[in-house]
C-alpha cells in the first residue's frame, strides 16, 4: 500500500488562512488586512473592517471559502524589491508597516498570489493548490489589537481551523465542542469561582467566596499533608529590598520578570521566588548535620510581571499561589528525600484523582562548556545517576531532555495537558548545589566541620490557580463532595417545610458540611434542575413524609435517586465521604 | 494640705539629659554632642566620640550625673544672634548643622548653661536647678544614626529616666524590667518566632515554623469562626493597576503611604486595605434586598509605606495581614450588623483571655464644615446614634471623640496597651456612607428601584502580627495549650525508652498533638528546664515504670508534678482542653 503523503498542518492552516483573506475581500471589498498566520489548533486572519463582522457573516465567509477551494487555485511565490512591495500593498496600510519593518530587520520580502485575482505579503510556505485543504471550519470571532498593543487600532480576528480530511475536522469538532465545556476561563466565571476586574488588571484574579472555598480547602490538606510529612510551615515577606535579589541572581538574571518598587530603600522588588527568603531561617541559626534534612514549606505568593499577550485564565498570572518548599539537606540524603518528594506528589495526585501527567526530566549536558552549567561534573553524575534510579524504582513515565537542566543542578518538570491538548509544565522539583555558596548556608558535621548542604526546590500540589483550573477542566465544573464549594441543597416543597429544613442545615453546618436550603417561590422540578446546573453534589427534598420521619430524599446531581435517608445516616454517610476524599461523589 | 507643685516630667527628663551630657563632658571631654531630648518614658543623649562606651562607663557616668544633682547647678536661658551661636558652639559640629537648619528655617536661638563649665544649644525649656531632678537612672546604650539618615555617621546613644522622687524612678523600674522581659521584640526573637534579615530590610517580618504555627492556628480559627457568623472568604489580589485606587480615591489621598510600582501598565500599586477589591465581587452580579446583608472576610496581606523610624517590631511593618471584612447592607440593617461585629469581636477577645481592651468612639462635628466629613446630617446622626445604643446596650468601655471620626462616617477604634503603657489602636470598626455612590456599588429594592448600600468595614483579630505581639506579652511566651507551637515534649529517661516515646508520639500526632522528643544524650533535669525554658506545656517523663505501664510521668512548664498517667487519658484530656480553648493550661 503506498503511503499517504504526509501534510504539513502548519502550512495547510497558513494556506487556509490566505483562502480566508481572499473570501472576505471577496465579499468586503473595502476590508484592509492584517496579518494571517496558523495557529496551535488552527488559524486566523486579523481585518480592518468598518463593518462589524457577525456570526452569519462567518457562514457566509466559510461558504466562500469552500467555493475557493473548489476552484483549486494555485499558490505562487514572488520575491520582489521594496520598491516593488510598497507599490504592490500601496492600499494595504498595515502590509505597508510591515514592509518597511522587515525590510529594516534586513529580510527578503516576497509575495503570494492566490489563483490571479488577489495576492498577500507572505514568506510562506504554502500547500501548492488551495483544493489541498479539504475540511475547513470557521470558528469565532474576537477583537485583537493591531500588533497585539493595546495603544494600536482594535482589528477584528477571525479564527478557523482545517484540516487534510474531514474526518480530522469532525474528530476536532467533538474534541472542541467537550473542550469548551470544560474550558476553565469559560467554566470557571460561568460557575462563578473567580472573576478579573479592568480597573485592577490583567492576570490579577479574584476569587469568589466559592473560588476562595476550593482554594481554602485545598491549602489547609496540603499543609496538614506536608506537616505529617515532616513539612516545617513558614510566613515570609512578598517583597524585599534589592540586596536579597542581588545575592540570589535574580536581580542581574530575572529582573526584566520582576516587579519593580524604584526608589524604596534603593530598590525594593515583589518576588518571584520564595527560596531566598526561607534561607533567611536557616541562617537565622548554626545548625548540626543531627538536625538535617530541615524542610521548609510556604503556601507561597509570588510575583512575575508577564507581558500582556501571556497572561490566560487561571494558569498564567502576575500573582500566584505556590505550595512551595525547600528541603536543606546533607548530600548523602539527597537521593532519600527526592524519593520522598516523588511520594509525595504521587499521593497529592492521586487523591486529587489527576491520573494523566508525566515527568520531563532535565538534564545536563557535559559536553556544554559555556558556562550554562555550574562546573561540578561529580555532582551532575551522581545526582543525575540518583533521580534515575529513583525514577525507575517508582516507575514513573517520563521523558528525557538533554541540555535542559537549570544553571545549579538537574530539575523534573510535571507535565499535564490542559483541556485543549496543550502540554503545559505544572510544577517543578530541582537539586541545587549552588543555592549554600551563595548563601553561605552551612552545616556542622561529624568533624565539627562546616559543610555545604544540598537544596532540594520542590511543590507538591504546584499553583493553586492552576491546579483549580486543571481541577475545573478535568472535573468539567463537577468537583468531587470534598472539594464542591456547595455540597448539599436543600430543596423544601412547601412554606411550611422551611423550619425543618433550616434545622436540617444547622445540623449539617455543625457536621462540617457546606449546604444552603433553596426556599425560593419556584417549582421543585425548577428547583432541582438549577441545583443541577450548580453541580451541588447531594440534592435534598422535604415534603410532608420526610418531615414526619426526620428524613430527606436525596438525590445527585447526574439525577440518581437514592430516596428517603434518615437525617442522621445521611449526614454520617457523606462525612465519612469527605473524611475518606471519596472522588465518585 | 499643700499640694505638690506638679512636675512636668518632659521638662524634667529633658534636664536630665543636659545633666547626662555635662557628666559625659567632665568625664570625656573629647566626646562630641548631638541632640539630648526627652522621650515618652525617659531621656537620651547622642554623643560622637572614639571611644566605646561600656555598661561600666554608664555606671561612672551616673555617678557623675548624681554628683552634678547634688551640685544644684542652675539652668538659665539665653537668646543668641546666629553670630553668636556659630562662635559659642565652634568646636561643636553637629550643633552647627542645627544652628543652619534651625536659622534657615526662620527659628530664635538659644541656649542654656548649666552652672557656670557648660552649655549646651537648646529651646528649653527646663527646671529650674539640677537638684529638681531627684531620681536618675541610666538605662542602655544603642547606635543611632545624625539624624536617623543611615548615610550619616553613627552615633553612641545612652539612654536614661528620670522621676521627681526616688519611689516614682523604683516603681518604673519594676515596671521596666517586667516589660523586658515581656517585651515581644525580646522575647519573640528569643523564643524563635519570628526575625528580621538586612537584605530583605526592615518592617518586613519572617516568621518561623514556631511563629507561623500560631498564626496558622489563629487564622483558621478566626476563618471558621467568622464562617459560622455568615461571613464568605475571599481571595483577592494583592497589587492593582492606578484605576482602581483612583476610584477609592487613595491614590489621590493615600499615595505617600503605598508602595507604588511606577511604570507597570501605567502604574500599579500594593494594596494598602482590601475595600475596594472586594467591591469588584459584589459588581459583578446584581444583587436583590433579600441577599444582603452580604459579609465579604479575607485574611488580607496589606502594604504600608512606613517610614524607616516608625517600623517597631511586630505591630508597625510594611507587610501585615488583616482579618478584614466588609459588610455590605441595607440601611435598616446596619444597627443590627454593627451589634454582631462587636459580639464577634467580644467572642474573639475573650477566647484569646484579652481582656484590658476599650473603645474609642470617633464621631464627626456637624460645626466642621471644612469639608472633613461627607454632607449627610441625616446619616451621621443617624448611624451615631445607633452606634451609641449598642455600645450602651452591650455596656462597652468606651471614650468619646469628637471630630475623630473618618471622611465617610463614623468609626469605633479597639484601643489596648503594650507592655510599656504605650496605648495604640489595634483595629477599627468603620460605617461607610460613601463607597457604594463612588464605587456605583446598588442594590433592588421591593420597589424594584436600585438602592445605594451601606458598607462596614471591619476586623475582628486586627493584624496577625499586631495580635501575636499582644499575646507575647501578655503570656509573656506561655501561650495557652490551643495556641502553643510545641503542647508536648517527651523526655526519655534512657536510650531503651526512645523507641516507645517515638511510639507515643506517632499517636499524639494522630490526635493533632503538636509534640516532640529529645532524645539528646542529657541528664534528665538538664532536659525538664530546657523544656521549661522553652514554655512547653506539658513534659512528659518516660522510665521503666511508665513503660511496662504504658504510661507518662507528667508535669508542667510550671513545675506542677501531675504524676503517671495512663497515655491514652493523658490524650484525651489534652484534646478536650484543646478544643475547648482552655487558657489555663
Amino acid at each position: 500500500m503506498a503511503k499517504r503523503p504526509t501534510i504539513d498542518l502548519n502550512t495547510l492552516r497558513h494556506s487556509a488562512s490566505h483562502i480566508l483573506a481572499l473570501a472576505v475581500k471577496r465579499l468586503f471589498p473595502r476590508t484592509i488586512l492584517g496579518i494571517g498566520p496558523a495557529t496551535e489548533d488552527g488559524f486566523y486572519y486579523d481585518f480592518d473592517s468598518e463593518l462589524n463582522f457577525t456570526a452569519e457573516d462567518l457562514v457566509t465567509i466559510e461558504s466562500e471559502m469552500k467555493k475557493i477551494i473548489g476552484e483549486n487555485l494555485p499558490f505562487e511565490r514572488h520575491v520582489i524589491s521594496k520598491e516593488e512591495a510598497v507599490t504592490l500593498f500601496s492600499t494595504e496600510p498595515y502590509k505597508l508597516e510591515l514592509i518597511e519593518q522587515y525590510t529594516s530587520e534586513g529580510n527578503d520580502l516576497s509575495y503570494y498570489n492566490l489563483g490571479s485575482e488577489w495576492f498577500d505579503l507572505c514568506a510562506g510556505p504554502h500547500v501548492k493548490c488551495s483544493g489541498v485543504v479539504k475540511a475547513v471550519k470557521l470558528l469565532n470571532l474576537a477583537g485583537a489589537y493591531w500588533k497585539g498593543d493595546s495603544n494600536n487600532k482594535a482589528l477584528q480576528r477571525v479564527y478557523g481551523t482545517a484540516f487534510p480530511t474531514q474526518k480530522d475536522l469532525s474528530a476536532y469538532l467533538v474534541m472542541r465542542e467537550d473542550a469548551l465545556k470544560r474550558d476553565h476561563q469559560k467554566l470557571g466565571r460561568k460557575m462563578g469561582l473567580f472573576l478579573t476586574a479592568p480597573p485592577v488588571g490583567q492576570g490579577l484574579i479574584i476569587l469568589t467566596p466559592k473560588g476562595t472555598k476550593i482554594v481554602q480547602i485545598l491549602r489547609r490538606w496540603v499543609e496538614d499533608t506536608e506537616e505529617k510529612w515532616g513539612y516545617l510551615q513558614t510566613l515570609t515577606p512578598f517583597l524585599s529590598k534589592s540586596d536579597l535579589y542581588k545575592i540570589s541572581g535574580h536581580w542581574d538574571h530575572y529582573k526584566e520578570s520582576m516587579f519593580i518598587l524604584q526608589g524604596f530603600e534603593g530598590d525594593m522588588a515583589l518576588r518571584p521566588m520564595t527560596c531566598p527568603f526561607q534561607y533567611m531561617i536557616y541562617l537565622n541559626e548554626s545548625h548540626s548535620y543531627k538536625e538535617l534534612p530541615l524542610r521548609y514549606a510556604e503556601t507561597s505568593t509570588l510575583f512575575r510581571n508577564e507581558a500582556s499577550g501571556e497572561m490566560h485564565g487561571l494558569t498564567r498570572l502576575r500573582q500566584f499561589t505556590l505550595a512551595d518548599a525547600h528541603i536543606i539537606c546533607r548530600s548523602d540524603q539527597v537521593e532519600d528525600e527526592f524519593e520522598k518528594v516523588l511520594k509525595l506528589i504521587l499521593y497529592i495526585m492521586d487523591t486529587l484523582g489527576i491520573k494523566d501527567f508525566w515527568y520531563r526530566f532535565s538534564k545536563w549536558d557535559p559536553a556544554n562548556k559555556s558556562g550554562k552549567y555550574i562546573d561540578n561534573p561529580e555532582a551532575w553524575n551522581a545526582t543525575e545517576a540518583s533521580l534515575k534510579r529513583i525514577l525507575d524504582k517508582l516507575q514513573l513515565r517520563y521523558v528525557e531532555a538533554e541540555n535542559e537542566a537549570a544553571f545549579y543542578g538537574p530539575k523534573l518538570d510535571i507535565q499535564m495537558r490542559n483541556v485543549w491538548g496543550k502540554e503545559d509544565t505544572y510544577f517543578t522539583i530541582q537539586i541545587d548545589f549552588a543555592a549554600a555558596e551563595r548563601f553561605g548556608m552551612t552545616y556542622i558535621d561529624e568533624k565539627g566541620e562546616k559543610v555545604r548542604p544540598f537544596v532540594i526546590h520542590r511543590s507538591s500540589i504546584g499553583c493553586y490557580e492552576r491546579t483549580l483550573a486543571y481541577l475545573i477542566e478535568m472535573y468539567a465544573g463537577k468537583f468531587p463532595l470534598w472539594l464542591s464549594p456547595e455540597q448539599v441543597r436543600i430543596l423544601p416543597i412547601a412554606d411550611r417545610h422551611n423550619e425543618f429544613c433550616n434545622q436540617v442545615k444547622d445540623q449539617m453546618i455543625n457536621a462540617g458540611i457546606r449546604v444552603t436550603v433553596d426556599d425560593h417561590a419556584e417549582t421543585l422540578n425548577k428547583k432541582i434542575r438549577q441545583a443541577q446546573l450548580d453541580y451541588v453534589n447531594y440534592i435534598l427534598v422535604v415534603g410532608d413524609k420526610e418531615m414526619e420521619a426526620q428524613a430527606v430524599n436525596v438525590r445527585t446531581r447526574d439525577n440518581q435517586v437514592h430516596g428517603i435517608q434518615p437525617v442522621k445516616d445521611f449526614i454520617g454517610k457523606i462525612v465519612q465521604q469527605v473524611n475518606k476524599k471519596n472522588l465518585t461523589v
